[in-house]
């Protein structure tokens, strides 16, 4: 069974070993898979949107351990919810309920179903009844994710709960014009990975020409892939998650454009850039 | 088996897979933890501290391969140790006797008790008779801790020795007016970690009120957690450790309130703050 | 069966983890070894470099799955090829045909041997026959992988090609004064790893003393190991991989002698160096 996770917690300290050997102790055949431990500390953004990149290509069954928890040791609730994945499926994610599903959920996303979800009120499920008030990860929910890839169900966990806590994630607006969206993540490469769907694109489109603003660029067309334009050359393409990304061929876009995450991204049809007069439209080649 | 890693190789070169291999050539089946490989370069205290907020939660008969070594290709000795833990059960360290063990064997800290030490001097226990003079953790620590992973018993891979070489290790001061300490770790978040136990405290505290003193600090009483603070307040706790720790709510106390690793940390009880002014007092609110 | 993971996407993604999960989805037993994935981004050179430091040490038959691939989408060959190694055994490299494998194929280098390469022309053995334009790693290079990691012969997932993408790497010069070499590589300690293998030294040296001249630095000699010289002093030795290598014991070579990737190396023997006067000559002590 294999357990994936996914913290803040770097990789300079204990921690991490620390939580690994609490799942271990309760599933000591696991396949242990680091998704991440370089989210910002307490981002839980950041955290629920690398969890989506991820999550559709581990193995069906998986247990998702995630602890970006800036509510530790407070009354924020621990849970453990299993997901029905639109790619087929299920996973458990096991962490505090802050909203780091919430991506998952949402459709354009993961747009996954949420099946099963308790919270973690049963001590005798934890590494120790009295558990650490600042290293839940360890205490808690390493010993539940490792507990339920060992096979415990749900239900021998904690109490069934309905609704988790929502996290406000922005949308893209569409109108006749285009769409307005927002750069979610800027990766190692300064790619910007926008909230755009191929879908809301194509839905919209009907075969129009479009131009794209992100930062200092403005970008006639859609490429195929960071190669089809010049090196050096801003390129606007779908990228292998299915959103909207804006990239640089050989470079960084993020810098090279100005562009960090909540950088707002337009997409404007040709034939409505003459309604929609934009400030930056003066940098506009003539 | 379960072989954990502890090195300042960082994560950039070949090292850390090298040395991986040397651990697979011997223990095909053996489950590789990291711990951590960002230890700052040649830093023994550092990889001690690491090594003893992992250790306790590893599994019990586990072997950690630990290689932070300035004294690599000289005379310092290469060793293997088993240490019974505080916790439960055993583990086997394998390494350079530069007193990384140090920590793991004090008490407060680890609380280990050495139970049997071996010299490697059997280079045929080696990956390599004639071992490269600046890669030990690959031709001769990796391999050792392969075959101990494997089965082999401390006596085929060394002759018998006795004390370890120790390391200064810096311990709080108690008297009468409260406990000078200082800090040992400042982890990911910031969090400032200290070598003063929750035992050292409650044995001298007798409930009395406590006001904490830590670089531009002065905290009153201790929190339970760093939500039970308002956000950007600091917060003087009891870490998952068990060792009093300064954090910021939502912030990063080392930043915030000028504390680093060698930073003076005293707790001194109310009543006493009259016969101990200190330079700082004039910090306090009126 | 071992598979390595070799990339330039950095830990702060998900794209690592989701092409583990690919690999595992063909692989389901698979043992994962990260080699590193701070290789520079699209920094072909350093793969090959850091690849080879590791690779000699992996178990026999393992699969090195390599993604640092400037040219993702675009018309250059994906690959995967069996390599017979100058260590015994074999491994198959799977990745980019950019030259990734040019340093394990020469000699000195990895000194390995290509035994068999196949382009990857076969859309069934990839984890979609329409992969996204911008992660082969994930859609082609992982399921391939996978899929020789449990037993798929190379005949299976492409057909065969005869000659790599050759990369162009630089090789020392040697004359009659001494040899002429560059750094390849600057590693987590700032050791200076230099493309001078021990065997072209003990070739020309017969025996007469040298100095080597680096960066600031003029060095009389050769050191066994780092402890060799007094604390932060420099020092020239052949490193574990049998390589010349510029080091400062307990320091940093890099920043301390102004070396860095692309610097030359020379070694000359001393009965030549009044023939071959250096500018920085006049930094030799009187």
């Amino acid at each position: 069974m294999t357990v994936t996770l996914t913290t803040d917690f770097g990789l300079a300290d204990g921690y991490v070993a620390a939580m690994k050997g609490a799942v271990l102790g309760y599933a000591p055949e696991a396949r242990l898979v680091d998704v991440t431990h370089a989210v910002a500390p307490q981002d839980v953004m950041g955290a629920a949107f690398v969890l989506a990149q991820a999550t559709p290509f581990l193995p069906d069954g998986a247990v998702h351990l995630v602890v970006v928890d800036p509510g530790v040791g407070t009354a924020r609730r621990a849970i453990a919810a299993r997901v029905q994945r639109a790619c087929g499926g299920t996973f458990v994610y096991v962490g505090p309920d802050n909203g780091i599903l919430s991506l998952l959920l949402a459709d354009p996303g993961g747009g996954g179903t949420l099946v099963e979800a308790v919270v973690l009120d049963r001590p005798e499920a934890w590494r120790t009844g009295a558990p650490t008030a600042t290293f839940h990860g360890r205490d808690v929910f390493g010993p539940v994710a490792g507990r339920i890839a060992a096979g415990a169900r749900l239900g021998t966990v904690g109490s069934a709960i309905g609704a988790l806590q929502p996290l406000h994630w922005p949308l893209p607006i569409t109108d006749a014009d285009g769409i307005d969206g927002m750069v979610l993540h800027v990766d190692r490469f300064g790619n910007c990975l926008t909230n755009i769907a191929r879908a809301a694109v194509d839905e919209t489109r009907h075969g129009r020409q479009m131009t794209c603003y992100a930062g200092s660029a403005i970008v006639h067309g859609l490429a195929a892939t960071y190669g089809s334009v010049a090196g050096g050359e801003p390129a606007v393409l779908f990228g292998s998650g299915g959103f909207l990304e804006v990239a640089v061929n050989g470079g960084n876009a993020a810098e090279l454009l100005s562009i960090c995450r909540g950088t707002t991204v337009t997409l404007l049809f040709d034939d409505a850039a003459a309604r929609r007069p934009r400030a930056r439209a003066i940098h506009t080649p003539a």
